[in-house]
């Protein structure tokens, strides 16, 4: 099968691998197999801005590795003790596999699934898994990680699906960590795929007014399309200023941080009022802490982190399927995974938001 | 009148200086007076364990000034604009002036009110305020800071009605700010006045299980009559290790950091689980600032700063009325204020939870 790896700095390669198969007999790490998974084949996947961090060199790639970890597909094949999932499900996978009955993943926290696995690497019990920029993959707990959508799925809901296994379900997790509700006032920092996605999700939590802070006319016209309402292209001590100004000069209630950078957060902090909360979800890289006494002396509550997307794919789904929300929007670049490496020129280079890719 | 003025470290002195006066005039910045202030008679103060910091040469004190930011009293004059607030009324103040008109004021975070003041110091009109172990205060926004305790007050309650001023409010401060509802489960670092009085906020907004670590038998009973139901002795990674074996290997819901000491944050942020929530009220002190990359890992949050207890003050003041809650237990000594460098040294020693003074 066709597989997706990243071999170092912008050395991404498209190889022809060994096929997935169900696990059996005994894993590397010398446990059995315990029949728990699926084998999926991907119907779409796509690239992740935090898949530019390797790309770009910011992270260590130590040894050649499938990547990929976002995806949609049609269930194979699955193993003895699946009872949830069936062959032929058209299913949508979050961005890493998760057992859903730990204490972690039953508190709404599958992210910190105690038994979790990540793509592109062996599972827990010594088995390969796979990437999602590839044709096949296999998931570990196939019962805990996939959600199943009703059949027949039209194809023209597959890339909003296909946001539902990251991006969509980020930016809800920013705007739940912040606790944006009915009447929250927030600002965005990040016009990414995430950031956007936090638009869609503050404006369906009942935020009334929401500031995005965008330089780019493309990704301006989808937030307003989104739901927000006002842009600032300011940035630093200007943004700050202006942000405040939107909002009596204190600052919304809100700000979400869907970057990950020192300088985002620091904008993100300085630019909510008093008493409010800044929600949180991009990565975080460079050497910055949390600067506590700012945030002691403002009341600034600081809440998030990665996604537990799991726990919110059920909740979205409805909205998609009756096209409430569009969150597939953010893919302004379909190509074929045979493309893949435009596909992350594309990103790295910021001509596309995000790239859906085909196998 | 006498007050208690700071000349430095261990420097602790009781002197004769000018009695307050309403504003009159010009301030010394040159702003005319309001008729927004009162004079209150100090019924009883008391020290608090971030007077121990400039006490013991933690934090600069740079000229002498009057010390002690809490107190109940008696309203013995008011300023010709203040109409909510009566001479001969009985008082709680904050420890903050506050005018609770401002857009901060109304969110719910007076300590960040645009107009606010700090006891020992000049307000912004540029009039003398004091400080609260003393004979008296003035109180620049009468209006705003003072609640009103319905007469007559029973002389029993002074210590309970003492406690809303900070250590109480500011317990309860935490609880809030981690989110502390119905069967939440709660560990409290720091066995401090303030620790003590989160044991009462988290039991009386409904946690099932609070988790004092304490290692002084005192303070542990203390704990234990507020609503603790487990004690945790150990600190560090058996502390870490010892709550988490509480909570299924978790962790707890929310841990309430009552110190501000680096170590004790950390001990707070790496004991709760995974989604979980630190509500922190101590102020920090230490160079260490908040680890994103931990907190992003387990999508554990952080909230709290310096507690907006003027907003809380009439919902905990009927429980304290009723006698439902009895934070005033946590002043162990009592002393007359012209005993007030005896009552830093017993703070100091910890010989003394928090000491109660009486002009």
């Amino acid at each position: 099968m066709l597989a997706t790896m990243i071999y170092g700095p912008r050395d991404i390669r498209l190889e022809n691998v060994d096929d997935l198969v169900l696990a059996s007999g005994t894993g590397e790490g010398g446990e059995p197999a315990s029949g728990r998974d699926a084998i999926v084949r991907i119907v779409a996947s796509c690239v992740c801005g935090s898949d530019l961090w390797p790309y770009r060199g910011v992270t260590e790639t130590d040894e050649p590795r499938a990547i990929g970890h976002e995806f949609v597909g049609v269930v194979e094949q699955i193993g003895t003790a699946v009872s949830r999932v069936a062959v032929g499900d058209f299913v949508i996978s979050p961005f890493y596999d998760c057992d859903m009955t730990c204490a972690n993943c039953l508190n709404g926290v599958s992210s910190s699934c105690v038994d979790s696995n990540w793509w592109g690497r062996l599972d827990r019990e010594g088995f390969r898994t796979g990437g999602a920029q590839a044709e096949h993959i296999r998931v570990p707990h196939a019962d805990g990680t996939l959600v199943v959508v009703p059949a027949p799925v039209d194809e023209a809901l597959v890339p909003h699906l296909l946001a539902l296994s990251d991006v969509m379900a980020t930016g809800h997790h920013a705007a739940v960590s912040a606790s944006v509700g009915p009447d929250t006032t927030v600002a965005v920092v990040g016009d990414g795929a995430v950031g956007l996605c936090a638009v869609i999700a503050a404006k369906r939590l009942g935020a009334t007014r929401i500031v995005m802070m965008s330089r780019h006319p493309d990704r301006q016209a989808l937030a307003l399309r989104f739901g927000a309402t006002d842009l600032v292209e300011l940035r630093g001590d200007d943004g700050v200023t202006a942000i405040k100004a939107l909002f009596d000069d204190i600052g919304p209630d809100a700000v979400l941080e869907c970057v990950g950078t020192a300088e985002s957060m620091d904008q993100a902090i300085r630019s909510v009022r008093p008493g409010g909360m800044v929600g949180y979800v991009g990565v975080p890289h460079g050497g910055a802490e949390l600067p506590i006494r700012t945030l002691f002396s403002s009341n600034v509550g600081v809440n998030g982190g990665v996604a537990p997307v799991r726990n919110y794919i059920e909740e979205l789904l409805p909205d998609v399927l009756d096209g409430t929300i569009e969150p597939g929007l953010v893919f302004d670049c379909e190509l074929p995974l045979a493309n893949v490496v435009e596909a992350y020129t594309a990103m790295d280079e910021r001509r596309a938001i995000k790239v859906l890719l085909r196998p």
